[in-house]
C-alpha cells in the first residue's frame, strides 16, 4: 500500500463507516438496556466483524482492524459516546437502522475495492463488498436475540449490492479506485 | 489438484451439497416469510459456511467457495428457484431437513476428505468433516431465530459422524478417495 | 515454542481452560434439555471457539484446537461426563456462569500472552485476550438461543479485561511469561 492522497482518503471513509456502525452497535444496546460493557462490546463487535469476515476470506491475515489499533478504539470510543450522550441520537427516528444504512454503504463499496485488489473476480468481490456490508449488522442482530434486519428489509442488501457494482463498474472503465468506491458509498 | 475424473466427480458431488444445502435454506427464507432477498442470504450462507469454515481452519484460504464463484452463484439460483416454485418443495412433509440431510452426508464425507488431504490427524478430519456438514445448517438455523436443530436431533449428528468415520475407514485401508467418499456421502 | 517447563505448564493451564469452559457449555446443555450429541457438540464449541478465533486472527493456522486433538477430545470427554454425573455440578448455585468465569479468566490470560508472542500491539492483543475469553461462552449463549451472559453482566468482560492488562503489566516489566500469565489467570 502507498501512503498517497487516495489511500488515506479511503483509510478515512473505512473510519467514518466504522464510527457509524458502531453507534448502530451501541444504540442496540441501549435499547437492549445493557450495561456500558455491553455496549461496548456490541459497539465493536458491529463495527469491525464485516470487515474481519472479509479479511479472512480474501486472505488478508491479519485483518485491518486486528493489526492496527485504530478501528478498535474508534468504536470503543463511539461506544462510551454513546453510552453518555444517547439522548441525542434518540431523537432520530430508527437510530440503529440509519447508522447502519451508512455504514453498510461505506463497507460494501471499500470491501468491494479491497476484494478486487486481492485478485478475486468481480462477481466474488461484490460478494465479499456485501459481506463487509452486512455482517457486523448480522451479528449486531443475532447478539441481542433478533432476526437480522437484512434478512427482512430487502432495500438493505439491495442498496449494498448496487454499491458493489457500481465499484464494479468503475473499476471495468478504469476509474481511479477512489472516485469508483466514493460513487459506491454515497449511493 | 489433478482434474482427472475422480475430482472432477467430487467437485460434482460437492455441487450437490451446496444445491441441497441452498434449497434448505431458502425453504427456512420461505416458511420465515422473508423477502427474495432474505431467501437468497440465507440459501448462500447455508450452502457456503460449514465449507468456508472447514477452509479456513485447515488453513486452505482463500476458500474454495470465495476463489471460485460457481458455489455462490449456484446457490442464488437455488434460492431464486425456490422463491419462485417453493410449492414443489411444500408438498414435501419437512423440506428444510430433509435438504440439509442430504447437504449433510455430502460435505461430512468431502469436509473429511480434504481435511485428511491437508494433513490432519483421522480424528481432526473426521471433526472437520462434522463441521463441514453441521455448520450451514448451524448458522441457518440462528439467522432465523431458532435453536440450531443439530442441537436437538441426535440423528442428524450422529448421521454425520458415520459419514466421516466411513471415510476415514476407506482412508485407512487405502481405498481410493472417490469410492470411500461416495460410500460416507451415501451413509 | 521450546518445550521446557513453563510452556508445559501454560498448555496444562491452557487444558484446565478447555476442560472447564466444556463443562459451561455441555450444563447449559443439560438445562436446555438437549440430547447428548447436542450436549457434546454445545460443550466442544465452548471449549475451543474463543481460541480458535484468536489463532485465525492473529494468522495461526491451522489454530491450535484443530492441529492438535487434544482440546477437542477433552471437550467430547467433558461433555460425557457432564451427561452422565451432571447431578453432581447441579448442587452448584449457577454452573454455567461459575464454569465460565473460570475458563474466561485462563483465556484472557493466555490469549493475551500468544497474541503479544505474535507481535500484536499490547492494545490489541488485551483485545484478543478478551475475545479469547469471552468468545465460547458468546456462542454457547447464541446457540441456545439467549442473549449471551457477557453483554449483561458487566463483571465478566470486567475480568477479562484486567486479566488481560496485567498479562500486559507483567510484560512491560519484563517478568517472565509464565507467572504473570498465572496472575491473570488467578485474577
Amino acid at each position: 500500500m502507498h501512503t498517497d492522497a487516495p489511500v488515506l482518503f479511503l483509510h478515512a471513509i473505512n473510519l467514518i463507516g466504522i464510527f457509524v456502525f458502531a453507534v448502530s452497535g451501541a444504540m442496540r444496546g441501549v435499547r437492549s438496556q445493557l450495561d456500558i460493557f455491553g455496549i461496548i462490546v456490541l459497539a465493536v463487535v458491529t463495527a469491525v466483524f464485516g470487515g474481519i469476515v472479509r479479511d479472512v476470506l480474501i486472505g488478508a491475515i491479519p485483518p485491518e482492524s486486528i493489526a492496527d489499533w485504530h478501528s478498535v478504539a474508534l468504536a470503543v470510543f463511539a461506544g462510551v459516546f454513546v453510552f453518555f450522550f444517547h439522548r441525542f441520537f434518540d431523537r432520530l427516528q430508527h437510530p440503529v437502522l440509519l447508522f447502519d444504512a451508512a455504514g453498510l454503504g461505506v463497507f460494501a463499496a471499500t470491501g468491494t475495492q479491497k476484494a478486487l485488489a486481492f485478485g478475486l473476480s468481480p462477481f466474488m468481490a461484490a460478494v465479499l463488498g456485501v459481506i463487509s456490508g452486512v455482517g457486523g449488522g448480522m451479528v449486531r442482530d443475532v447478539l441481542s436475540g433478533q432476526v437480522p434486519v437484512v434478512l427482512r428489509a430487502e432495500i438493505y442488501a439491495s442498496a449494498a449490492a448496487l454499491g458493489c457494482v457500481l465499484v464494479l463498474a468503475g473499476d471495468a472503465l478504469r476509474l481511479p479506485p477512489l472516485e469508483s468506491t466514493l460513487a459506491g458509498a454515497a449511493l
